[in-house]
């Protein structure tokens, strides 16, 4: 009986994300199709929701029948060789016109080959990152389209249903963010830029509590505490959340769960894309780069704990001050930090809008990430502002805003990257934003000195102060 | 007449460093056939070389045909896409068994797929990493051949006669690398090396000049004194000389040439390959990559002449202290990050020949690193004793003499990051190199905390300190 209306669009892999996606769709009236290549996966969602408007199908063929024209596809399946299996069963069962949309996590570079290779069969391919986790794609993710514009207005109208709202003013967290490729670079960005995020918060942690000597329990009342302030965002909540928690499968049921867990910081690969593409198009994405080693480094544990027993550390104590005002400095130095993190992210999709002729609109990247992403954040919006202000602003450390706290707040992170590196712990992350804040203030920086040596023993030429062109100067002539 | 006798190797390509290699060759009492796409070169090579045993051809065929077999071809062309028409015109040309060998500046992927390619030909392709530039190239460059281990062998009585010979015991500055790629690999890392050294040099320039306020005079000064001691090295000699120069071409011609340099730091892009494989194969390379990101910042003149403007820097003053106190640490500053700089490159290079199947003999690397290229130092040989001592030794630092050195500068190192940073002069190089340090020896990292956050919105699952396995803690029940 409900195969007789069609569906609006249809899901392909009912593993959790393809799942609660579809059931997210579901939800805002739409009649959704549901296929997986396994039939015990789709049978169990239909079991267990068994009054939704989902059709299943046992096949490809009755799956893709089972869509209203032009189709609308949801690939939810693994990135690389799995999706590229889905499409070409796919491929000869549509028409033209018909809409593929990977949700997958892709590398950029990916999506844009596949988007050209279905283009000449005259299918759309949009490669969509969603951010929000399995929640999020339940209850609303953040959402970031990339592939052709007429095909994007066609799923339009179900994907502003599915995503977040901004707390702010209620707008839908997608939008339309270029062609090809766009989409699936942008999330990459994204979760770059998560990395970023995590590595501060942790580095901040670990200043409080191998420098400062607080307590879990004083941490997670700090945390909270700035969740309240211009720090406001999920991944600071969360931590002031995860600081409260005891752990639930020791011996001992009192002692904090960061304490029960191995500090092995693991990675699924977005991190390293975003940084591979940063060195690529050339834009210094430090922060970024230095929290995606500082995971590197984290999982070298065996080889750490040896090295502890043998490698010195600074002899003497540091001065630590007031406590309670070393809070507040690590509190200027982590959003310091995360400003600088973002303004190289930010450059980052300067340069790769021009590189690979996208056309993003920076302040709508700010606007969509305010809800249902990992990186929500209240200072998001202080970023759609500073380009609603200036579009084509060509860093955020150059509006009035971001400027001004980075003027405040310098002489913390100066303080407490001082002090964390006389008291012999490392701050990866802390010291590149400051690097970056000085480098990019710096109206002469010592390559003038780097453009000599690569003259001298290259011949790679020089540009001089004083006039335009490439010289060569005769190092090896008589004086 | 000449053309009755066979060439012992042919040279392809009679640009600049081609011809060098070509002419040092031929001073080793070989014959050597010549070729150059476009007749002029090849002639005027002639022309100024008469005298030598030369023989050139004006068409490929000529050239094969000029050659004993098996056949040894030189290819000095440019990378990439040249390189591959240069194959493919030699490849109906060649027969079984015959060598060539790619003596470009050659991505270590695409030499990996030619040896596969040619390969099932018949044909040994080697990728061969040279150092040393123009005058090397003609008087002895440092040589790192990877590929095909018989074919290799074949090559070996030439290159080894041309290589470079290091000072300390004469030792020929060319050694088998490994298979395929193993060369150009292994070049690509002493490249990004090379960015290193040169970035901590120039930081070190940098707080003289702008912490210190020491002129350039003085600092001719002390780079010579530096070149002396345990840093002596190419780069450090050359830093020495070139901050002596004055400039030629400026109306004061008793200017420093150094404050005639636009401060715009150039690449060729091998040093942001090797950041792009750390990456990739998951090293933390950090002081390499700084100093790839220090020149991208430095690119950005004029955004950075408009920031300086704007953005504010530390409003008081440093403390120097003593001033050939503060020389001083910067020195062992400098000697410390270097060593951690040189601990990343081995450790990416022992994890690279994992991850390739190459069996790298490490010692050896710095062996043939000793003379004849850029990166040429007096530190080398305590490398090639560390791996003489252990050749699994996993990280130079736990090598006793490393770990000495840095426990006795780690306090510098500190301080001048300390002084540096609160001077508002960045020191991108100097704090990776702290930092990587101290991560290093810290036996509990804050991934901890890492793990806890993944494992909350992403379901990542978090290994323990009690015990193996992976766990899920329930964040979304209640408590």
């Amino acid at each position: 009986m409900m195969a007789e209306k069609l569906a609006n669009i249809g899901v392909v892999g009912m593993a959790v994300m393809g799942k609660n996606l579809a059931l997210n769709i579901e939800s805002r009236g739409f009649t959704v199709g549901i296929y997986n290549r396994s039939a015990e996966k789709t049978d169990k969602v239909m079991q267990d929701h068994s009054e939704k408007k989902l059709i299943p199908s046992h096949t490809i063929e009755e799956f893709v029948n089972s869509l209203e024209k032009p189709r609308r596809i949801l690939l939810m399946v693994k990135a690389g060789k799995p999706t590229d299996a889905v499409i070409d069963e796919l491929l000869p069962l549509l028409d033209k016109g018909d809409i593929l949309i990977d949700g997958g996590n892709t590398n950029f570079h990916d999506t844009m080959a596949r988007n050209a290779r279905l283009d000449e069969s005259g299918i759309n391919f949009i490669g969509m990152g969603v951010s929000g986790g399995e929640l999020g794609a339940l209850q609303g993710p953040s959402l970031m389209p990339g592939g052709q514009k007429a095909a994007y207005d066609l799923v339009a109208p179900i994907l502003e249903q599915i995503s977040a709202k901004a707390p702010q003013d209620g707008k839908d967290c997608v939008t339309y963010i270029g062609p090809n490729g766009a989409g699936h670079y942008v999330k990459m960005v994204h979760n770059g830029i998560e990395y970023g995020d995590e590595e501060l918060i942790d580095e901040s942690y670990n200043i409080m509590r191998n420098v400062a000597g607080l307590s879990v329990d004083e941490m997670a009342d700090i945390f909270k505490e700035w969740n309240e302030g211009e720090l406001d965002s999920y991944l600071i909540e969360i931590t002031a959340d995860i600081l409260t928690r005891k752990d639930d499968l020791g011996s001992d049921k009192s002692k904090p769960i960061v304490d029960m867990i191995l500090d092995r910081g693991n990675n699924k690969g977005t991190g390293k894309w975003s940084s591979e593409d940063a060195l690529n198009i050339q834009v210094p994405q430090s922060v970024i780069t230095e929290a995606v080693y500082a995971r590197y480094i984290s999982m070298m544990k065996n080889e750490r704990v040896e090295a502890s027993k043998t490698l010195a550390g600074p002899k003497g104590d540091v001065e630590l001050g007031d406590k309670k005002e070393l809070v507040e400095k690590i509190r200027q130095a982590l959003f310091f930090s995360k400003i600088m993190s973002y303004a190289q992210g930010f450059e980052q999709l300067r340069v790769a809008s021009e590189t690979y002729k996208w056309d993003l609109k920076f302040g709508e990247l700010a606007q969509i990430w305010r809800a249902g992403c990992i990186i929500r954040a209240r200072f998001l919006q202080n970023i759609t502002d500073a380009f609603d202000k200036k579009p084509d602003l060509t860093n955020l450390l150059l509006d009035d805003y971001f400027k001004d706290i980075a003027a405040k707040y310098q002489e913390s992170v100066r303080d407490v990257v001082a002090l964390a590196v006389k008291a012999g712990v490392p701050v990866p992350g802390f010291s590149a934003a400051i690097t970056y804040y000085d480098s990019y203030r710096a109206e002469v920086l010592p390559a003038n000195l780097l453009q000599a040596q690569r003259d001298y023993f290259g011949a790679h030429t020089y540009e001089r102060t004083d006039r335009e062109g490439n010289f060569h100067y005769p190092w090896y002539e008589e004086q």
